[in-house]
């Protein structure tokens, strides 16, 4: 996976070959969510990222649901903290799978950001995986997971990758 | 206050009589919310009521928040249950106070509804009032206290309203 | 979709005419997770249902998820609750996509089922929906959008049954 | 907005400038509260801002409480943490808008202070912000929007601000 | 003890008979509260019983805690629900032992209640007892248990009700 | 106050010259205990302070709760982290007023402290303090407020702490 | 098993034929607790249930608990609710396997009992199952369990009573 | 006890010369379950410990669970974090006694492990301990508890460690 480049400002508005769209509310969400891309990279899944506050940028956050699917986009991940709202948000504008990563919050360590993000009404989904690293690691794993439903090679990558995992775990306690 | 009436279907493209607007999330939160109507009717305030639903009707959402200024509400009251993300997107889309109502919710009885609605980043503000009925009324009186700044005759209902219930605690336990 | 009928016992070990298989730890879960059923029904996904114990019947556990993906099976829905430990331990054994949904409990109303699905190290992804009823309902329109990126008749319905819920929203608060 | 001094220890029985006052239960709770104020001087509203325990000066509470609506001050601004009493006794003698601020405590993350601070009874609100800094900032800005409803000073500096806010979220994640 | 009475409107202002004062919030805490008259009541205990509310009325709050010391009352129990200010704002204007029972929350049963009681600052001391009907007899326990240090009266009824509990405790579990 | 002296081991057996007895159920407690035998210290009320571990100990436990009162100790301050038994096994088997002080523990931040210790059932109280320093010292102040019934010494002494209390705070932000 | 007989009140000072004994810490419990003792007597298991309160008959807890092994008793499965201390005292006073069942409480849904039972410090163990019913099954299957590492009988039954609540699994989800 | 030696990569095929086998999700969790290894040793019983992960060897999981009670294993002790599904897993697929340890998590400080762990369904019981060290220190000691039933000098080991805890818990606070 030769050109994968990190998103451009003015991307929303252009077709995308990213098949996965990273979003975060905040750019201190990074740390967290690089996570998925590194995933999504070692996986050779392409991907693009950027930053969407649903509170401080509606106007990108609508731009960014409404336009997702249209721009080729095919699994959305979206990772906030506190009052978590942009997963919940971008799937109610698109019928793209959206995959939510609760990021750890400073006072309450994620249970906000948890509930936020998973406990949406009947009608709009968001796929949310666990508070923090391993969540945004396994989101990136459960869109590879879903493009690997028709995409061979990243099905055979991702069987492989699973694989190498269940073979690095070590038996003893201590070396 | 005599002609106060029920918010017909268009009122987010036209001019409000209204004050303060209630909106909530499903018809289903009416019963916690209209105890925010009953206290704007008790104390005189100008009030329409209608759902708007963040998450299933998310361009009605963005009309009524962007519109709700110029239409000349002045202030927005916002109950919503489980993710709950109407009154923080509301607030992410006007400068207008938004006071959030936590609707007790089925599995979690509000403690979700209450940690969306209130952890919100810093730079758009809800003002949360208590899970339920509670909340509902005391978002009224808060409206009410807001508008009574720049209004005597709300500010003399305000303070009677609140005398009268000062005066309506019996002093014994029983009867 | 005509012809959807129930899971025969033995289905674990032969093909599966079905996308979706929904799984429960309980028959009391059905109550449940049969919104899931009835989601895709209304928007013509195939599906298939059973009961997979992964406590009382770990043997019939890994059969299935050892074997879902080479029957044909796309998306797996699987619900549990208490120490809910279904979701995790197919997605264990699958390359496939998991979606979680945590049954209410009876002493913590789902507290435990949601943190024992959606809290997953890194590396086996679950992609966990609401406590209870809604939490089913959006396991189907999520496994329903996975499935609408290679399916166009699933996008169309989709996005209709999305518009219709849209449109279905009242205004008023009341008739 | 020149002449923002600090409060002086006899201001509550005194007229004042400031047309926000922000109180704290204790000194230790300046470094949050600060971010109120910093927000306040930003947007140029007039402010004071001082100590008043509920629990250790009862009587400078009910002074500056019962003071207050005649002293020319609008909105209170109250930060507490723990078993946090201040915003909602403040609330019991005034008809003024009491916003509260949950102080994170040191045992439980603030999770006691802002059930203390929101879950008031109907009949006496508190509008209340998220634990920490944030809800400090939150409740500057929340004082503002209901300054702005009668000043349009504030009204565009407010508008300003925001749109400020919006126009520096990165889109990139990374420089 | 033959000449207990309910408390009359304005005892707070004259010499009580009564050792121990019940206080509570609202009415409708009566039902909780009882439980600790009762039990006072079998232990020879002379009490009074009033509501005070904090929140709707503070200036009997506040008549009622600074005078009771002087009145001749020895221990308060103050009991309240929800942001339950009531014993620790007693406990800020008197020196007397206040003990505070969190009466159960309609949404929190009672989590809260316990919180904002509980949860004061060094300085201020409640002896906090059970959330509900056993919280408020044991607060009539503790306050027996108090008085018992210098009158020998209570103390051997106080034994005698202990001697009695433990006595009643069957061993079987079933008839 | 002179003649304070810690404990001697057998003193279990002995009469003793403390009014207050402060147990603990480790030595890593005395961190947090020490502030209620320094608020005592200040209030001139003598106090013993020893190790008494209910779940280590039981013997001890048993052997101090059943003599404390014929050793002439007036109030017993008991302070335990996690499943905290001491508190309630103490009061089980004494009618002398006990005061429990939930030791913040490691994993839950004191949360299983506070319910292990406050939620005692109907028969046997145990007047709970905060979680950690905080809930000391008031331990502290609150058996001092007890003794303070018939000593008029302590009663002056606590009068004056707690005036000095109240005017020690600030009204100022900052110096 | 034919001559399974209730415990007769003085049980606790003569040799039992039970190999476990259920105690609780009320009569209200046997109802969850009863649960392990049917699960006993299906496997064949002789067993004794009776009440003791830790907190309300503090001898009867000595007794039982010191003579717990010296009767011939081999495990015991101690259930309780609220502070729920009866396990973790009996564990302190046996080094006999002991099992902690929680009952579900009023307020606090057993949370409280959980955690009570649970935390306990390192040292004195109590091996503690699920709250409320499932709870109480699973200390009977746990007590069989140990027990069957000495006894081939039980670990037959055991072992056939597991293989029959597999085979009872329902596939269908419907009949 | 000479002998003991940690366990061979295939141990899982092989007779163990270990009464207890000590399992963990990931190597990260052996700094606590090292707590119970360490307890075992004191107390002369043979142990192995191995790396078992429910969700990355699946395979592993199946071959040690179904495997334990054959090649010798008569106590399970099983330590996970998170979504903690490794020890009722085991228990789903062996007769064994199977202790389970939650393991400190990273977000949700073991409160997600706890309730994984301990809540399991009826009919496959988990003996839960406490959250980090203690808890694996109590896994050991419950499982030599176990073992003592039928081996004596396990049984005078375990009550010579307990009563030289006892013994060394000192009476004074400081020395």
């Amino acid at each position: 996976m030769s050109d994968l480049s990190p998103s451009s400002p003015d991307m929303a508005a252009t077709a995308s070959l990213a098949d996965v769209a990273i979003v975060m509310g905040s750019r201190s969400d990074w740390p967290t969510m690089k996570k998925a891309a590194g995933l999504l990279r070692d996986l050779g899944v392409n991907y693009e990222a950027q930053v969407v506050s649903a509170h401080r940028t509606p106007d990108r956050l609508v731009a960014f649901a409404r336009g997702a699917r249209e721009r080729g986009i095919k699994v959305i991940i979206a990772g906030a903290g506190g009052a978590a709202h942009l997963p919940g948000m971008i799937a109610s504008m698109t019928t793209l799978p959206v995959l939510g990563v609760p990021v750890k919050s400073k006072a309450l360590s994620g249970q906000d950001s948890l509930l936020s993000i998973v406990q949406m009404p009947a009608g709009v989904p968001v796929g949310t995986l666990a508070i923090g690293d391993a969540g945004a690691t396994n989101a990136g794993l459960l869109a590879a997971s879903i493009l690997s439903l028709s995409d061979d090679g990243i099905a055979g990558r991702l069987a492989h990758w699973r694989q190498a995992q269940t073979d690095s775990v070590p038996v003893t306690v201590e070396d």
